[in-house]
């Protein structure tokens, strides 16, 4: 067994499950590192920040994932370096010796060098933050609730979200949702004239992924439930009271939720390779790292150059890497040359709110309720756990039909 | 309206809310004053540090319980005094003025001076420190897996509870099925012999509530499932690393949870009045507070003598309390005189793991599966909330019917 070779996958998120998946049956050992013990169903995590679920429902212990899996080991540790000549990751607790390495660390939040935000603004990036996001959401409407300064209960019922992508989208219009059918009955002294939800976009669009008619659909659909979209909004600073914009406009606020954009971990370093704007590697076609055959790196860290551009950091992408990459594992095992990964693109969806989702699936554009649906139904397919499963379905159709949202709770001090 | 009485009630455990619903058809304004935002079911708050449940099961919103109710007034703030001359109550962001006063604060963990063990203990007591016992819990597995030094795996993987009552029988049993039947799949290198769970009572019995032959299923119970009771010891000090007893014995352990005694919250001092030795206030039949018709304190920071000595700190009591304090207040207002409060005990239930509970209840004394049954039975109906119930439920059948526990999460850093 200790004679067969080691694979090493450094990253539990999409990509890194996918690969110690999709290498079950090959004659490896497979270690899987990572610094926390679940996998997080990033897609849904910003439902954690609008109270609509709680993290246990869109987290699963990696060790119970795998439990059957022969050739499998977890380690919970966090990965500091990785030393491509001798072929070792080294952790906070051990050095770690692989014949091939798959570095599937993701990403980070991308603050563009902007240090006050990066150092007032909330995220929705991990559990932690997710979780720190809706106590401050929440809290904000305890204390807007004793406050008789209306100026002071403007700002804190003033909500700005940067950022134009679907993280974004996403976040404002479920806090808009809410704002307006949640909490007016939890607050029932609020003025709903005083909340504002605004989305600030830097460039000339929102989800630019998607074609024009589905981003006018989000446009409409965004205005429909208030929230106040901002294109060519530039932020230049904001330090946890007023953000300030490169217009020379300012807004008060207590709340800057930043979903503006992600660049690699700093791990892709490491390999000393050609790196991207966003410290992607510039891979191989096969996915291989330059000068390393043994390294594979797939997902946010890897930059790909498809014929329509770079690939987008999506889970879709990760995941059809990793089964690229452990193919290429598998076909070196046997003496096989590497294979060129290619993308085929499944779709974007994305849902603004209730009732109303935008798909471009299947060559098809369309919005609305069918959209939803869809949404619905292939995020609860793809979270991980039946019980998981069943107890996410139990409170979106308590939300949908009673306009509630389960995990109202501020569970911090 | 603003010249209806105003009842302010200090805290939202099970005293103080059911005080709230009870006045929800008097003529009175009443304002419900809690440090959280929402009410937690305490009773099943062990399972949460055992990864049984996740705290969102067992909390709820206080705004959305009283949402209908119309005299009610919820204020999530910090009370840091009572004036009772003023009557007044004085809050980290405001004053408060009132009629009457219900003072519901609980109780707070009594380390009985033991500074070392108040620093380095565990807790089981609100939901931030029983997401800590969790996290605690489980990386101390992720640790021992990867230790190579068999005294410090030991060390690791030594379990101390503290405190023979029911909620430290009830954590060890349910620790002790949590490494038995789940962790050991997880860990399969896991060596059991490694793992100790100990049980550690001061005086010579635990259950003491209960008559003796159910404190005999309790250490059979407890003995099945390789938790070691020791009985006449004394914990004299801990530094996070090593277990000090009055006896000279010493337990290597990263790892004490303190179960070992509750005493009455501070506020109670603010009164003025007579307390016993664990801050009680030694309340009139009538719960009213010595010289101050207008304050009743009732549940944990009551010290009430009943025939059979002192009523326990328990939800039945607060419960039963609140339902006094109210009808009396009602009184009041129509000009009728308080009356005494009297006690009905309705019996003692506790569980000790799977199939296995010990019931005292209807004059009755059974253990065993029926009394299991009984135990989820009531703690199911008394979880607040349709959707709560319902995932408990789930989360419950999955654990029993597939040997898993929902929540194996270390979610800090």
């Amino acid at each position: 067994m200790d004679k067969l070779p080691h694979i090493v996958i450094i990253g539990a998120g999409f990509g890194g499950m996918e690969t110690a998946r999709r290498l079950s049956k090959a004659p490896v050992r497979v270690t899987l590192i990572d610094r926390h013990n679940y996998h997080l169903f990033q897609p849904l995590l910003y439902q954690v920040a609008i109270a609509g679920l709680s993290p246990e429902q869109i987290a699963y212990p990696i060790r119970s994932i795998f439990r059957r899996q022969r050739n499998f080991t977890f380690l919970m540790d966090e990965v500091t370096g990785i030393e491509p000549e001798s072929r070792c990751v080294t952790t906070r607790h051990e050095r770690i010796e692989y014949d091939y390495l798959v570095l599937s660390a993701g990403g980070q939040t991308n603050f563009y060098g902007i240090r006050s935000v990066e150092e007032h603004a909330l995220q929705v990036k991990n559990i932690v933050s997710a979780v720190a996001t809706r106590n401050h959401l929440l809290r904000m409407f305890e204390q807007a609730s004793r406050e008789p300064d209306p100026a002071l209960r403007r700002k804190l019922l003033t909500f700005v979200i940067v950022g134009g992508g679907p993280t974004g989208v996403e976040t404002a219009g479920a806090l808009a949702e809410l704002i307006r059918l949640v909490l007016t009955k939890d607050f029932p002294t609020l003025n709903l004239d005083e909340t504002r939800v605004l989305l600030l976009e830097a460039n000339g669009e929102i989800m630019r992924a998607f074609p024009e008619s589905l981003r006018k659909a989000t446009r409409d659909s965004l205005h429909r439930k208030h929230v106040e979209v901002r294109f060519g909004a530039v932020v230049e600073d904001y330090d946890g009271q007023i953000v300030r914009l490169k217009s020379g406009e300012s807004i008060p606020t207590l709340t800057l939720i930043w979903a503006a954009g992600m660049r690699a971990t700093s791990l892709a370093d490491h390999l000393g390779t050609k790196q991207d704007g966003l410290g992607r590697v510039h891979v191989e076609p096969t996915l291989q790292a330059p000068g390393h055959p043994e390294i594979y790196v797939i997902g946010d860290g890897a930059f790909v150059d498809d014929e329509e551009g770079p690939l987008p950091m999506l889970a879709t992408v990760a995941i059809q890497q990793a089964r690229a990459a452990a193919n290429n594992i598998r076909r070196a095992l046997k003496g096989l040359e590497a294979q060129p990964f290619k993308y085929r693109d499944p779709g974007l969806l994305a849902t603004i709110g209730r009732n109303e989702a935008v798909a471009h699936i299947w060559g098809l554009s369309f919005h609305g309720f069918l959209a939803w649906v869809i949404w619905l139904g292939l995020h609860i397919v793809r979270i991980i756990g039946f019980r998981n499963r069943l107890v996410v379905l139990i409170n979106w159709a308590w939300e949908y039909f009673f306009y509630d949202r389960a995990v109202r709770l501020i569970t911090s001090d």
